[in-house]
């Protein structure tokens, strides 16, 4: 077996060709690097361009070279192999290709030190802003074609705006890890995701193979390679693999859980030693574009809120202290959890409008509370939630709520039994868990046991480029996952009809919210 | 292990998707493949283009599909997928990559049957009719590039031809196997050969892996790959590997040889058991540009002389029956043998001019012997063979005679005891072993144990793709030759001196000769 890599970049020297030893150029690299890892067999990928160069390369720098070696399962592939010297860097490549929001981060790979990173908008959305109407899209004439180039070309131009902030050119990239779901992932190797959502939903492909960057079109080094979080079928993708591999969840001693809500809820539930997932249709109240007034993420998005328990003034914080222009899921949530502790909504999820009728409106017969008026938004524009809006909300929670209990029943443990809650995904970044509790969305753990983790996507692409092992541990994740379809019986309807109360209507398991409750 | 496969293409039927099995399109057909080979673990890729094409080629063809796998080493390679309709046909490509001559056979990978064949010049001739000459022009600027994209181009161009006429496409081609020598090999893959003719002689790769067409520049299927016949060295190359191959040396019980002879010799002794090997320049005389007269083989080359040992007259054969315009290396060695017996030249290799006034001229100072007058000739120029070309084909066929003495004595058998002498190489094919031996350049052995090969290197090309085992078989030969260097130390110029002579100075050893020899 090979020696543990601290780096995918290996300093090797390569003993000069001589008439005793004039075996070819690759061969005699390849020995080298036999020996250094004290792997045998060794059968390492050399790609044709990386041959063409390697004769003057290995001349010009006296035979003493730095390899970026990757493997996929038995097969090393030679990433890149640069000179010695102190300006050559290997720089890897994370992206967190979220349907939204796409993240890129780059690193040196012999010190795994972060050079740069880069948020960008996902242009995709020029198309639809949700992955259905993308899905559609794809499936018409060159549309997958076309959301594939619009995909690609996004991270190039980014990545050479990051290359030249750091000095560094795309060439020096050998190894790009992507994180993204399934549909995402699928877009971003030009392949349909027109049977994804069809029934019986299949992706093209659940584990791509460690590809090269040239084939997918993206400008790096020769032989650089790219490595795709792998999905677990079309509701379950890589990004939610990161999201576990950065958590730590598959060495856990005692069982945790992560969740990671967006459009879909995916839950995974397990240790050390087993791991059992599902996923549902969670969140479409979580998400801009789905609910009337619901705002991705972004400047001015209201994402905090809190009522004042006497005044019952509403306060919010806006992400980078813009002005309000909307509302995002984490700071719904946070005003379902405020409207119930100071009982503007009732535990039936109906606004009291005659509590507060200064605070509600009608329109077209729809009660709606105004969240700010015009005077304190961006465009001028009352911010206010719908009943409609709330309701949906509601169902989100209990959907959530539900998959939780249902999993957990599935490997027959209480949800208290939990050990660590794991809130990840980009909504999960900005949640606000005693909010989440409050509604019922979540169970009624002691707080520590509950962990935010941020963007748990690029987390898992980062530690691809920094620890070589990782990729086995991929694998080892994958293959650990059991993955349970979510049956919509009775029994799940009876769980869902329970959880559409606020927070519940056994209210014995949320003891810390009842206690808070107007009236208990 | 896998079951022994008698063709690339499997016919393989793949579970329709369902709510119960519904993982993605290539994890399917993966394990339907893995099924039907019965190998554990299966390691297979499938290329991104393919992968992209895969989901409706799946649906249209109802899940039943023929897909062509190659294998290299451990991992297994998707290079074609075709519906199961009669018409689409999976085809490989043989190569026989001369320095000369390219050769191209169409084979039907289905029922191995072979479909069509082209025979071309190799248009890297513009640059240079030697190897040593291309060499150097691929060493100055873009060089190595014009003459990959010649050969490139010209073999696209002909498989395209050759495609039309069987009603093909470039797309169907799934797989191709080139067998060349070394630096032929190189220019073929891009790869500079500068260093393989500077000492200590390395090529940049010895066995490329398993290549893909469209990095190489070849046009066919998109998942379609390139085998390349490995080099043992810069002066033994896979063409010798795919002779070895096809004539089954490495099988046989009992010890054999393996002569191929171009502009050098390249000698591999050996048995089931164990193969040794070494190269030598041998043949600067027997291949055309080299001696002022020698023609390299075509239309009107002389391959064949007889001389009427009664009336002395030349008697000779053209290839195709055209009218003389030269002559070939086995044209020189039939003549010089035929000089001998006729007394037309003394043992030492000295033209005997008084014998046959008539038939000899002295220009400059040297004497020629007149092959054809003016008049039967196709230019009206005389064909003739002077003493300085006779000299220079005396110190071939010497040195080949030494090669072959000194790599028996380094196993320590000698020439007597081999069971079989193979002649390969474009020059075999049309030698005749008779000549051969009575000039001493081959031993005295039964005739009965000579066997002229023909074209084997397009014949070992051929079973690459007529049997998949052939790839491992070729490791096997690659890894079990011993090459040893030849060191022109005192033996090797002691057994020279005595091979200089014709047939040589110990006549005891070509005891069938010495029977016919004038005088004797």
């Amino acid at each position: 077996m090979a020696k543990d890599l601290s780096s995918w970049v290996i300093p090797v020297s390569v003993s000069p060709p001589s008439l005793k030893d004039n075996t070819a150029d690759a061969d005699r690299l390849t020995r080298a690097l036999k020996a250094n890892l004290g792997t045998d067999p060794f059968d390492l990928h050399i790609d044709l361009q990386t041959l063409q160069r390697l004769p003057d390369l290995l001349r010009k720098s006296n035979y003493s070279v730095r390899c970026t070696l990757v493997r996929d399962r038995h097969r090393w592939f030679l990433a890149g192999v640069h000179s010695v010297e102190e300006a050559d860097v290997a720089v890897g490549l994370a992206v967190d290709l979220g349907t939204t929001k796409v993240v890129l981060r780059m690193v040196d790979l012999t010190t795994n030190r972060i050079l740069a990173e880069q948020v960008f908008d996902n242009p995709q959305a020029s198309v639809g802003a949700d992955i259905l109407t993308r899905v559609h899209y794809a499936g018409e004439g060159d549309g997958t074609q076309v959301l594939h180039d619009q995909i690609v070309e996004a991270i190039n131009r980014q990545t050479e705006a990051l290359c030249r902030s750091c000095q560094l050119i795309p060439d020096q990239i050998v190894l790009v890890a992507v994180a993204g779901n399934t549909t995402m992932t699928h877009l971003f190797l030009g392949l349909t995701p027109y049977w994804i959502i069809r029934e019986p939903y299949i992706p093209v492909v659940n584990r791509p193979d460690l590809l090269r960057a040239r084939d997918i079109g993206i400008r790096a080094g020769s032989g650089a390679r790219v490595l795709v979080f792998p999905n677990i079928g079309s509701y379950f993708g890589g990004d939610v693999i990161a999201g576990i591999l950065s958590s730590g969840l598959h060495t856990m001693e005692q069982t945790s859980i992560l969740v990671d809500v967006g459009t879909n809820a995916e839950v995974v539930l397990g240790n050390r030693q087993w791991l059992i997932a599902c996923a549902g249709a969670a969140g479409p109240a979580l998400e801009g574009g789905v609910t009337q007034m619901g705002t991705t993420a972004g400047p001015g998005v209201i994402d905090r809120v809190h009522i004042d328990p006497d005044s019952q003034r509403i306060e919010i914080h806006t992400i980078d202290d813009e002005k309000p222009c909307g509302i995002c899921g984490s700071g719904l949530i946070d005003l379902a959890a405020q409207m119930l502790t100071a009982g503007l909504v009732d535990i039936r999820g109906r606004f009291l409008a005659d509590r507060r009728p200064d605070r509600f409106f009608q329109q077209d017969g729809i009660w709606h509370l105004v969240v700010l008026p015009p005077e304190d938004t961006a465009d001028g524009q009352t911010i206010a939630i719908s009943q409609a809006d709330f309701d949906s909300l509601i169902r989100s929670k209990a959907a959530m709520f539900t998959i939780l209990e249902t999993i957990a029943a599935t490997v027959g443990i209480h949800l208290r039994e939990i050990e660590r809650f794991l809130v990840a995904g980009t909504f999960g970044e900005f949640i606000q868990p005693e909010s989440a509790i409050t509604i019922g969305m979540l169970p009624d753990l002691p707080r520590e046991k509950y962990r935010v983790l941020g963007n748990s996507s690029l987390e898992g692409a980062t530690q691809v480029l920094t620890s070589p092992g990782t990729l086995d541990e991929i694998d080892t994740i994958r293959d650990r996952i059991t993955y349970i379809e979510l049956n919509v019986n009775q029994d799940f309807m009876q769980r869902f009809s329970a959880a559409k109360f606020l927070p519940h209507t056994d209210l014995s398991r949320f003891p810390s919210v009842a206690a808070r409750l107007p009236g208990q």
